[in-house]
């Protein structure tokens, strides 16, 4: 019952942040550099994380929270209910193309990921499930994609890791049928969900890919760092999702070679 | 007076032959490679190709075609009025991703470009225009993006281009905002008509960027080979398009240096 709850609300808070970006995309943004010059932060970004942070605080006190912007993004331990946040995934894409961005939003409770959100705001698109609850895209099931091999399906990359062969990204993309670039882990991710890549291979902080990861459980995927080690939820990782039979080909043939 | 009716009846093709594609998507493709693994070929391109000539013959039987698909891949020369065709451009995406795939459509006459329609299929966004004209997004009105710099901008790139770092795409990339892949020239002609991608450096043939050139000339975007030369329209050829400034920047940092 807890669960239904809070999936309904969830959902409400994602419309609502969802309008009230969609409105601020008319307004002029305040745009801020985070480590660098292409690592963007928008007033968009921080105030849809008040929002969440807000919501949250007012209907489950004891939880705790690890998101994406200022004064959030650490954690101790994964411990109790923590609620894991990107605002917005995709800022640079929120910025140039006022569009392919996500909302993501996790619910786990002591380690283990029970709830996952990804919204495809511009698309109106939010691919949600849970813990035994399967994956839904807005009210449809969606049917878990078929076990591709790497040589039967586009990956979706990181656009450094690709250019500089990182853990041979440029191999790993050769091998398969191409190599997609969108700049959104969310997309990617989503990508997946749909069974249009067969993979994902990334360098991700928690709230890149804490939700998504409930998803891909669900979808009988395949995740860990990219040597195969579990992800650690702290700081930022080189990251690879895949179809079982691409993980494995992945890490024989590329990563443990 | 020609012009409008053959817009019209060019958009009424185009509706007719998406319907047909979208129904195409709920039966099996039938997949044949042309020049290796990841060139493939669809009874569905062929199908719609067949569809737009026979309404061309139909309609124009004095013009002439270039057309990707088998029988009309090559013309002598741009005399007279030319259509230039890509019935399924993206066809990789077309059967990986049943989306980000386009029909393009381009009229020539004595080799300048009169008419552009590049037409996303899945998102029902066309794109369209002609000399003179201006550029619409189905019924509105396309501002032409503002003359942003290279590191104001992202940039859609060829991956093997950028992989390869072919003519420095590698370090092109790296003084943008960031590179993006899609696997489709429509899809990234239709993001530089946007304002979302300040410029496309790619590997194309005349059918992947003979709608795009007319659209972009009514934005003002700048476009050659990668080298400066104006383009051939005979086979591939290494493509640049961007902004002024965008533009001036990659030949003068990057090609010429």
């Amino acid at each position: 019952m807890t669960t239904e709850k809070m999936i309904i609300e969830i959902k409400e808070w994602l419309k609502e942040a969802a309008g009230y970006i969609k409105v601020s995309l008319t307004n002029e943004l305040s745009i801020s550099q985070k480590s660098g010059r292409t690592d963007l932060v928008t007033n968009i970004d921080e105030e849809t994380q008040a929002f969440f942070i807000k919501k949250i605080k007012e209907h489950y006190p004891n939880d705790r929270i690890l998101a994406e912007e200022k004064g959030f993004n650490k954690i101790d331990s994964l411990a109790g209910r923590v609620w894991i946040i990107d605002p917005i995934d995709g800022t640079m894409n929120f910025v140039m193309e006022q569009e392919n961005f996500c909302i993501m939003i996790a619910v786990f409770e002591e380690g283990q990921g029970q709830l996952g959100f990804i919204y495809d705001v511009m698309q109106d698109e939010l691919y949600w499930g849970g813990k035994h609850l399967g994956v839904m895209c807005n009210d449809e099931k969606v049917d878990p994609p078929k076990d591709a091999r790497l040589s039967e399906g586009l990956i979706g990359m990181n656009a450094y890791m690709y250019g500089e062969n990182i853990y041979s990204a440029k191999e790993i993309g050769h091998a398969s049928m191409g190599v997609r670039i969108s700049g959104c882990a969310g997309i990617e991710l989503i990508a997946m969900l749909k069974g249009n890549h067969i993979g994902y291979v990334s360098n991700l902080s928690p709230w890149d890919y804490a939700a998504g990861l409930v998803l891909l459980d669900e979808c009988n995927f395949k995740y860990s760092t990219i040597e195969g080690s579990p992800l650690s939820f702290s700081g930022r990782e080189y990251f690879l999702a895949a179809t079982p039979h691409a993980y494995k080909e992945i890490q024989e043939r590329f990563i443990l070679k």
